[in-house]
C-alpha cells in the first residue's frame, strides 16, 4: 500500500477565528417567554417525522436486533458527537472563546504587571473591533494565559463559576441551557439503546469536561477534545496537584478527530454527528467500518430560531462552524445524511415556546 | 502557592532495562500439571483471610453502602491497575519487550536492508548477551520499528497474531494465562460493586488493548497507557487508515500516570493497585482525595510459585519492577498495604494445581 498522508492540520485558526465575529455580541435580546410545550409522545419527540429521524430509527434497529444482519455487540455500540453547532449554539463565537476573553480581568488582576501589555491592554479596553483585529499569535497568549498555568482543580472551579453567571447575548440564558432538544433525546435514545454515547470536539477537553456529565449524561471520561499537557508537582503542604502546561498533546479537529478516538476510545465508532468540516474525517472514519454506520451532519438553516450559516446550499458563509458544498456534496455522495434544523427539528431547544411541524 | 514541579520524568529506561534480564529466559520448564482445584466459595476464593483481603472488603462496604460516611456515588467508582507485575508476570522480561525482539525477523523480512544494520543484525543473531549489552538508543530503534510505521490495525493483527503463539520460558503457556487469579477476582468483585475498572500502564496502550478485553474483562476504552501519535491518511482504493507515528504523546510511568489518568479518565480513582515505584505518584494521587480510597502494593516475594524481587525487605534487587525500600517505607507511613503474594494469595495462577492457606 502506497498511501497519501493528510497532514493533521493543526492550527487553532478556527477556533480564534470567531474572534471576527464579535461585534455580533451586540445581537437583538430575545427573552424567554411562555413555558415550554409538552413534548409529543414516542422517540425523538422534538424531531418531526422525515428522512433524518426515519434514518437513526433504522439505523439503532438494524444493529441493535439480534436477528439483524447488522447486529452490533453491546461492547462496539460507540456513539461519537461533535460538540459546537452539533449539541449546543456555536454563533456567534464558540463559547469557549468568550470564556478566554472574559477570564482576562482575572488574570489580570492576579498579574498587574499585564495590564498595559498586549493583547491584554486590547482585550481589557473592550472594543471589540480591535480585539477581532489581534493577530493569532496573540490570541494564543490570551488562551494560554487562560487556560494554563493553573491546577486542574483551579481550572475547573473557574470554569465552573463562569458558566453559571455568563449568559448568551441572544437568548440571555446560560450558554449550558443552549442545547438542542432534539440531540439530547437523540443521545438518550442511544443510550437507552446502550449505546455509548462520547463528545469528540475540537473544544478543549478539561473545559467541556466541566459541565458534560449534568448538561449531557456524558461522564468525563467519555469527553474527547482538544488536550494540554499537565505537570504532577507537589504543594507545600506535600499534596499533589497537576498543573496545566501550555503543551498541546491532541487538536482535535478535522484529521485529529479520528487521531483523539483511537488515542482516548481505542475503537471505531458506529455512529458519528458534526455539523461542519471540522467533523470531515470523523464521519468518514465512522462510515469506513463495516456494516451499518449512521452519519449525520447538522445543516444550520434556520435563521429565525437559531442561525444560518455554511456555505452549503447557499447559505451565508461562516468562520465559526463552516460547512462548506464540498462537504455536502461528499454527504450525498456517501449517503451521510444531513439535518435540517428548519425542517427536521420540532423545537430547537427545551425552553422553545412552540413547536414547528415540518 | 509555591509548589515544586517534580519532572514527569520522560524515560523509556525502565522498559528497557529489561533487556539486560535476557540471559534468564533460560530458566526451567515447568510444566503444567494437575487440573486447577475449584476455589473456595464466597467473594475473593484466592485470597487468604488477612489484612490484604480483609482492606478490600472493608473499603467496598465504606464506598457502597449507602448510610456509609464515606458512600461514593457510581459515577465515581474509578479503580485503576498497574498491569505488568501487578496483573500478571512482568519476568524475566516485560511482554512487549520479547514482542518487540521477536518482532525483529519479521520487520527484516520486510525491508531485507536492515538484515546487515545494527541493532537489526544484533538481534537477528540470537546472541542474548550481545542484545543485553545493546545501548539504549540502540533498542529505541527497535521499539521504532516494530511499534511504528504500520496501520492501527495492521498492527493489531501482528500482536494478536504473536499473542496467539508466543509462551513464557518458565511455564510454556501463553502470556495471557500469566495472569494474577486474585487481581482478576479483585477487578471483578469491584465491576460487581459498579467500579469501573481500568488499566494505567507503562506499556504500550495499543498493545494492551489487543487482549484487555478477552484476558481482564477491560474495555479498549479503559486502557490508559503509554502512547504514540497517529496520522489520518487515505489508502489507493480511497478509505482512511491511521498510521502509527514514531510520536510519544504520553509516557504512562510514574508522574505520568496521574497524569495520563487526568487525560484519559478525567477523574481522580478511588482506588489503585500498583507493584513498583513506577506506581507511586499514582497512588499518591489517588489517595490525596478525600473519603476513603484504596492504595495496594503487591509485594513480589513469592519466588517458588511466582519470582521474589523487590528490593524492599531484603528482597533482590531488579531492573524490571523495582520496589525500592523507600516506596515500602511510604507506603507503611500514608497506610498503604502491601500485598505479600506469598501470603496473602492462596494462588497465583488459575492453573495453579493447589492452594495454599496463609
Amino acid at each position: 500500500m502506497k498511501p497519501t498522508i493528510r497532514s493533521p492540520g493543526i492550527d487553532r485558526r478556527a477556533l480564534l477565528s470567531s474572534l471576527a465575529l464579535l461585534p455580533a455580541l451586540s445581537a437583538p435580546f430575545l427573552p424567554a417567554s411562555a413555558p415550554a410545550q409538552t413534548p409529543a409522545p414516542g422517540v425523538l419527540p422534538s424531531w418531526n417525522d422525515g428522512p433524518a429521524k426515519q434514518t437513526i430509527l433504522d439505523f439503532v434497529r438494524a444493529t441493535v436486533e439480534r436477528s439483524s444482519p447488522n447486529y452490533v455487540v453491546p461492547e462496539e455500540r460507540i456513539a461519537v458527537f461533535d460538540q459546537d453547532g452539533t449539541l449546543w449554539v456555536e454563533h456567534p463565537m464558540y463559547t469557549q472563546v468568550v470564556y478566554c476573553l472574559e477570564r482576562v480581568p482575572a488574570v489580570v488582576a492576579k498579574k498587574p504587571e499585564l495590564k498595559n501589555v498586549e493583547p491584554f491592554k486590547t482585550v481589557l479596553s473592550g472594543n471589540r473591533e480591535a480585539i477581532a483585529r489581534l493577530p493569532l499569535p496573540e490570541l494564543e497568549k490570551i488562551l494560554v494565559a487562560t487556560l494554563t498555568g493553573m491546577t486542574t482543580e483551579e481550572f475547573r472551579a473557574e470554569a465552573r463559576a463562569w458558566l453559571d453567571s455568563a449568559r448568551h447575548p441572544r437568548w440571555n440564558r446560560p450558554y449550558t441551557e443552549l442545547v438542542y432538544q432534539p440531540m439530547l433525546e437523540a443521545l438518550q435514545y442511544l443510550r437507552d439503546n446502550t449505546y455509548k454515547t462520547y463528545i469528540v470536539t475540537g473544544g478543549g477537553q478539561d473545559f467541556v469536561r466541566v459541565y458534560a456529565e449534568k448538561v449531557y449524561g456524558i461522564p468525563p471520561e467519555q469527553v474527547v477534545g482538544t488536550a494540554g499537557g499537565t505537570k504532577y508537582g507537589y504543594g507545600k503542604d506535600g499534596k499533589p496537584f497537576l498543573m496545566k502546561e501550555p503543551k498541546l498533546l491532541l487538536n482535535d479537529d478535522k484529521a485529529g478527530k479520528p487521531e483523539g478516538i483511537h488515542l482516548m476510545i481505542g475503537r471505531r465508532p458506529t455512529a458519528a454527528f458534526g455539523n461542519s468540516n471540522g467533523d470531515r474525517e470523523m464521519l468518514e472514519w465512522t462510515g469506513a467500518g463495516a456494516g451499518a454506520r449512521l452519519k449525520m451532519l447538522v445543516l444550520h438553516d434556520d435563521d429565525k430560531r437559531e442561525y444560518a450559516y455554511g456555505p452549503a446550499q447557499g447559505l451565508p458563509d461562516s468562520k465559526v462552524g463552516t460547512f462548506t458544498q464540498a462537504l455536502y456534496d461528499e454527504a450525498k455522495q456517501k449517503g451521510w445524511t444531513v439535518i435540517s434544523m428548519k425542517n427536521d427539528w420540532k423545537r430547537i431547544f427545551a425552553f422553545d415556546s412552540e413547536a414547528r411541524s415540518g
